[in-house]
């Protein structure tokens, strides 16, 4: 099983663990500790040892941060994690505040204790954090202090080992690129940028820099390590040496020496009057203090790796494609069997629906790993947007409801992400009038077609238009990037609100997932991957345009379809879908299944 | 006659000036000098007495730079206006290169004389273009230098002197809230900001502010000046005596100090040790140099006026409404006429249409300007965006084909700009379909609802998407903020594909103006003024949203619509808005105009 749904967290950690670390914060001759959720690779997933926020707060979720003092500890989560914030703190010990509006910085700038010395660890924050923190700090005469040992590893005493697993070659027949070539590329770009030097620290730029995988961290094959690239193409690949085997120096050949992660400081001393590009999005503190302190200029800038490993070569699309028909197969079965099972009466709930889709998944042999847990929500649990299903919330799919289940699978060709929102005997006119407003976001942005320059954020508002225009709308982002069996959310492109200067460029691999969210009733979400399509000219017009190839294949619900409210162009689109859906995952699966399939592909 | 059609600037000009130029340039001891367009007030339009750019060149557009050496001369513009400025300048004088991809940044990077030393001046340029030309320059080892005295000044013996409009105050009754209670609100922003004074030198800002309103430049009624609000709501206006009156003293009150421009520097001693907000993208080098000098504190940010300016108050947007009813019917007579004449076998040009125009603009007692001169373009000159008709380019109009009239009126109560495209005879099966495309993205962002913190960017793509879809595109924004009896052309808020972070706000004026260009052909365009309408409730909606009211009332040419292109929606609207124009704009026309509208009004 690649999900656990035990209930991890809760108000007697913070009990147990919080007076252990004031003890440690007293130890180190500090009044207080920052304590991010982020570790020192700023993945989303992180190893159940550097749970450091977990640890100290009894808080689980994926973002946050806290402040801990002798007598106060104060917990910032933004909208989406309050509820669960507060059930998971005792708010006597830990006061729950918000992250967005006010976060440790804002809460500093007003509340720090006078004078205090507030600890922090430099390899888990950003230089740009760091700096706003001591600022904010600094306003009530407080002051930020870079700990030489986190207090918190050094209260956790039980805490676990960092994993080991193996760092192995991503063949070049799926990555399509050697990193040879790869490293020569983006060599030329540092030199032409007049740079010497790279420091490449986040886990997906190493994986694909030097095609390898790991498997340290859940849902994702990121190697936790670090690497250097320099100007002539040779490199330092920094990991720890249980993870290194005679395959893996094999693959990286000579041009990349292989170094024990525990001497990164040490390599630093190499690059002493060198120019070295870091991205303070993605690199610490630390890296910044120790290669300015090791004598190299440090320019700040975009890790180099960022954006060509967005843009998906052929080989990688293919991948893509082939683990999307893989995977629509897998979650064909899984709606065909849950169809089933309403139609007979079953029980079903949210922890077994999820078992039995990650069973079809598990059926490939290709299948590594999930690319996130699944979120299998019935009814009003749908509207909770990050929801994860426990034992303590498992709910029964209802009739006259709707189930919404958001997953995704790990293949090595690929890494897969969709949303369905399923009928659960007859939904009501308004869930299924909010549904068809959602679906016609979702084909906007799935038939648009846009010029070369164009960025997510100028494509958002078609998503949202029909939802606006009903006085609706949803608190998430309409799409994200997704990896080559990487993170199931990359940057640096998205389709969201936020301002976000990077362009579409053909092969980035997006979401299109616009939603709707009726607190305490009901979630809907369609979600679909989509590759950008190369520029390609337009009967009868001037300029080429790019567009979107949609990767997900599995049938959208046509019985949560309000008919009428479709466009006859967005009707077409749909149809189109669901032949395209039939005629590649149709042969792939049982033929009761894909009885089932063509009768949820037929025409609407 | 606000508009003049005569040929100005050629190659001529440079022939007989640059000569003069490079003399002053040595006799100040220089090598090179910056000429910019901007003048220090850095308005669209500029008085005669500051073109310094077309004096030097003979380039006459509205946006440019030149460098001029003792051997060499290079100009540089942006794409609208190349064609423009090769046929305006002598290639053996004068080098035109491109403003965008190089400009005088990236020629100085690579091509400024090695240890040249290059004049600006200071009040021409922002602090920050400085420091990026200075640093420019130095990579060739030449220096920006600060020239005492603009040595265009010094040649140009026959400079007009510049225009002294009297300054006259804005009533109430148009303004909506007085400047007393404008610099309260104002001054309580800076306070909260703990700033002691904002630098307000924009024209436009000074005329908002102040309630106040001039005549130096043509087709905006700004007056030229500068002055400083300080944190207490006391104010300085810094205006050439000619141009103060009783009447504008009695206006203005004891809380605002009417002082010389020229005392302006002298003025700045009085900020020694305060801080003081300077806009470094409406103030120049200068400003900064200069209260840095006499000891202030400069604070860079935005120009505290610039928001409260875009969002109109009730009385500013029924002034607008008025406004555009007046100038609607002024364009809905000229639509009749021009029909009539184009049936009656009558030769109309574009000059004559645009004298035309203008004729029945100004039977409104009401007129104080055209907003701009008028685009007035048939046929291919309709392909040029930012055509402007001379005596050497005037076109008839010609059966078959599109004419487009790009204008607008100044009005005390408000500001117009308006385009329509019209069918001079049948025009292509081509013509119509791209208007339609044209007009379905004016729809769609005419009707489209949004939340609050939308910004203009969102919406662009609404604009284009049908276009896009087409293989088409304009290379234009979609909309631009329009002032109160003020600048056509305001900003903070825009609707185009360029960055911008200002959410949309009630009260604000836009434009909406998608366009189709098929160069050497035709040109499409379709443009109404919009207002931001306060966020509302939709009938089974849960949120609030924004939307948009159409101010501009005049009949859009059925005749170029193919209607079997045009959703339900989409004709509903368009029956809505015509029965709308006949509406309003009816019963102030003359009988068999009334009939005409009556007709052009039709249902689809």
């Amino acid at each position: 099983m690649h999900q656990s749904f035990d209930v991890k967290g809760g108000p007697k950690v913070a009990r147990r663990n919080l007076p252990k670390l004031r003890r440690a914060i007293t130890a180190a001759g500090l009044d207080g500790v920052l304590v991010p959720h982020e570790d020192e690779y700023q993945n989303e997933y992180l190893p159940e040892a550097n749970e450091r926020l977990a640890w100290a707060t009894g808080f689980t979720g994926s973002a946050g941060a806290a402040l801990v003092f002798a007598d106060h500890a104060v917990l910032f989560v933004d909208g989406r994690y309050t509820l669960q914030a507060r059930a998971q703190t005792d708010p006597e010990l830990i006061e729950v505040r918000d992250l967005v509006a006010e976060g440790p910085a804002g809460w500093l700038r007003t509340e720090a204790p006078e004078g205090a010395r507030i600890g922090y660890d430099p390899r888990l924050s950003s230089p740009d954090a760091v700096q706003r923190l001591a600022e904010a700090a600094a306003a009530r005469g407080a002051s930020l202090v870079a700990a030489a040992e986190n207090p918190i590893d050094a209260a956790w005493t039980d805490r676990p080992p960092l994993p080991k697993a193996l760092v192995v070659p991503h063949p070049l027949a799926l990555a399509g690129e050697s990193h040879a070539d790869k490293r020569a590329r983006l060599a030329k770009e540092l030199a032409d940028a007049k740079l010497d030097a790279a420091l490449v620290t986040s886990p997906a730029s190493l994986a694909w820099l030097f095609n390898i995988r790991g498997g340290d961290v859940a849902h994702s094959p990121l190697p936790l390590g670090a690497g250097v690239l320099h100007a002539d193409g040779k490199a330092e690949l920094f990991l720890a040496p249980e993870k290194v085997t005679p395959e893996l120096r094999a693959h990286l050949g000579n041009a990349v020496a292989v170094r024990d992660e525990a001497e990164l400081e040490a390599g630093f001393a190499a690059l002493a009057g060198r120019t070295v590009r870091v991205d303070p999005a993605t690199a610490s503190a630390w890296a910044f203090d120790r290669l300015e302190a090791a004598g190299a200029t440090v320019s700040r800038g975009p890790d180099p790796t960022a954006l060509p490993r967005a843009c998906k070569n052929p080989v990688e699309v293919a991948g893509a494609r082939a683990a999307h028909v893989r995977d629509g197969a897998a979650l064909t079965r899984f709606l065909h069997w849950l169809d089933g099972a309403i139609a007979a009466g079953e029980a079903v709930d949210e922890i077994g629906a999820a078992v039995k889709l990650e069973g079809f998944r598990s059926a490939s042999e290709d299948l590594k790993d999930l690319s996130f847990e699944s979120i299998s929500s019935a009814g009003p649990n749908g509207a909770v947007v990050h929801y994860r299903v426990t034992t303590k919330t498992n709910r029964k799919l209802k009739r006259g409801s709707l189930y919404l289940i958001d997953s995704g699978g790990q293949y090595p060709d690929g890494t897969t992400d969709v949303t369905r929102t399923i009928a659960i005997g007859r939904p009501s006119r308004e869930m299924r009038e909010r549904f068809t407003l959602v679906l016609k976001g979702h084909i906007a942005l799935a038939r648009v077609r846009f010029p070369a320059g164009t960025t997510g954020g100028q494509l958002d508002a078609l998503a949202r238009q029909f939802l606006w225009a009903a006085g609706l709308d949803y608190d998430h982002g309409t799409g994200h990037g997704v990896g080559s069996y990487l993170g199931v959310h990359e940057g640096p492109q998205g389709i969201s609100k936020r301002l976000n200067e990077t362009a579409l460029r053909p092969g980035m691999i997006v979401s299109n997932e616009p939603g709707y969210y009726k607190t305490e009733a009901y979630g809907i979400r369609v979600e679909n991957l989509q590759v950008v399509t190369e520029p390609a000219p337009i009967d009868g017009g001037e300029r080429e345009m790019l567009g979107f190839e949609t990767l997900t294949l599995a049938p959208i619900d046509r019985r949560v379809i309000v008919k009428g409210m479709l466009s006859a162009e967005e009707r077409a689109w749909v149809d189109g879908y669901h032949a395209r859906v039939l005629e590649t995952v149709g042969p792939l699966v049982e033929p009761d299944v894909c009885g089932w399939l063509a009768a949820a592909c037929a025409r609407l």
